[in-house]
């Protein structure tokens, strides 16, 4: 099996896409067609079949956040396996964003249940949390080299209060989310790198020339085309880039998410 | 309603015992009388309903961990569910250990899933990793405030990597977790700091006077009733101590909660 980094470069390869579509549904602005008549759980799924059907040729991976689905308990962890089961079914790669993170047994838990093939979830990838460190990781990556998945770990997140930790400079000089990047690059993982922070971006993509990086911020969060052409390597490659609400509330899903994949393609002069 | 933190140091006071019995079943470890018959998920659930009912009389909150639920999925979930409203049921305060922390909406969605009275979950408490900021913290906080509910922010973690990012030395001299410890004193929320680490305890214990300490690692991970004194006030008040192995897996999870309640009260000389 191949590496769950190529697997995903070669996505992007086929599709000419580097577009991350994130599977955020919220009940209450669902068109009236899927909410209707269906519980708030089975309405989110019935949702997402629809916008997946619609972006399947046109991004190579998905992400789910968990956060809307463990809203409606048990029901909705239904809903949200079942979202991974069709999109799987579609050709397209899952990111499952969950952004946990534990020490010894409890992260071997979290492992075995969203990156065995054997546990409940069996997604291709992973986001993370690395503020506890190394033996944080370890069962991640463990699970992940095992069986071809993906772990994104937090770098430098997309929101205004994300200078508040990340960016303290520490007696080096350096901010700790380099310090961090540091960590991601000897872990040998993926990255999490907010494309709000264009600069921030150019030197992680520097301190992590192996990682994938996951730019999230495009669209409602204020990031353009050409904020996210840092997190690409030179030639193209190394990045995607999610857009959540731009795309599933978009009149047309199919439409937002091509002229997305065009702008970045032209930003990038691909 | 009482703030949670009131609620807690009544319940502290009532018991005399500041034991937080940490619910971590793993159900390759469960007492055959438990595993024989039922589905894993089920299993986990008649278990904690036993250590329960052990305990109930000498500890005044319980601290599921929810990676341990998350393993059997949407069955996990509802077990973990009943869980909650089993413990409830029978007195005791309920911090669920989740780590989670996003942003924006996101944020918003944990909180109301797990802290509104209308969400599944209905908690007290949940642990969450401030990693991202206050924009990440404030839905949760929100929440807690409406609802007189609480948030344990990670401030100094239990495990040997926490040095990695929480130890690094920022310019002004102040290693990561004082620089959270801060923002804890500021938000005016809980914190979790390893009894594995008494010199950082006592450091955060000054810089959030009027935070309640969670302190993790007592037991299996090698902190003594000793160690754990510096995460209390001079009076004794401000902290739990959790163990979860060591007593849900002890012969006699009541026994063992009791010695524990005892070494503490001795080494807090009350």
């Amino acid at each position: 099996l191949l590496a769950f980094r190529d697997r995903l470069a070669a996505a992007i390869q086929a599709k000419r896409s580097a577009v991350c579509v994130g599977l955020d549904p919220r009940f209450a602005q669902l068109p009236p067609r899927f909410a209707q008549s269906l519980p708030p759980a089975w309405a989110l799924l019935e949702f997402n079949k629809y916008v997946i059907d619609q972006v399947a040729d046109v991004c190579p991976i998905v992400k789910p956040q968990s956060a809307f689905y463990e809203l409606y308990g048990a029901d909705g962890i239904a809903s949200l396996v079942e979202t991974i089961r069709y999109a799987k079914s579609k050709g397209l790669l899952v990111l499952l964003d969950v952004k946990r993170g534990d020490m010894g047994a409890t992260s071997e838990a979290y492992a075995e249940a969203y990156l065995s093939p054997d546990g409940p979830f069996d997604v291709d990838a992973l986001t993370i949390n690395g503020y506890q460190g190394t033996d944080c990781l370890q069962p991640f990556l463990d699970q992940a080299r095992e069986h071809a998945k993906g772990v994104f770990v937090l770098v430098k997140t997309s929101n205004p209060s994300s200078v508040e930790i990340q960016d303290l400079r520490t007696e080096t000089g350096e901010p700790v989310f380099e310090a961090m990047a540091k960590l991601v690059d000897r872990w040998d993982c993926e990255a999490v790198v907010g494309a709000t922070y264009p600069r921030e971006a150019a030197r992680a993509r520097e301190l992590m020339p192996r990682a994938t990086i996951l730019a999230p911020g495009y669209g409602a969060q204020g990031a353009t085309a050409q904020d996210v052409v840092p997190s690409f390597r030179a030639d193209g490659s190394g990045a995607i880039v999610n857009n959540s609400r731009g795309i599933i509330f978009a009149a047309d899903a199919r439409q937002a998410a091509i002229d997305m994949r065009d702008a970045i393609n032209a930003a990038l002069g691909a």
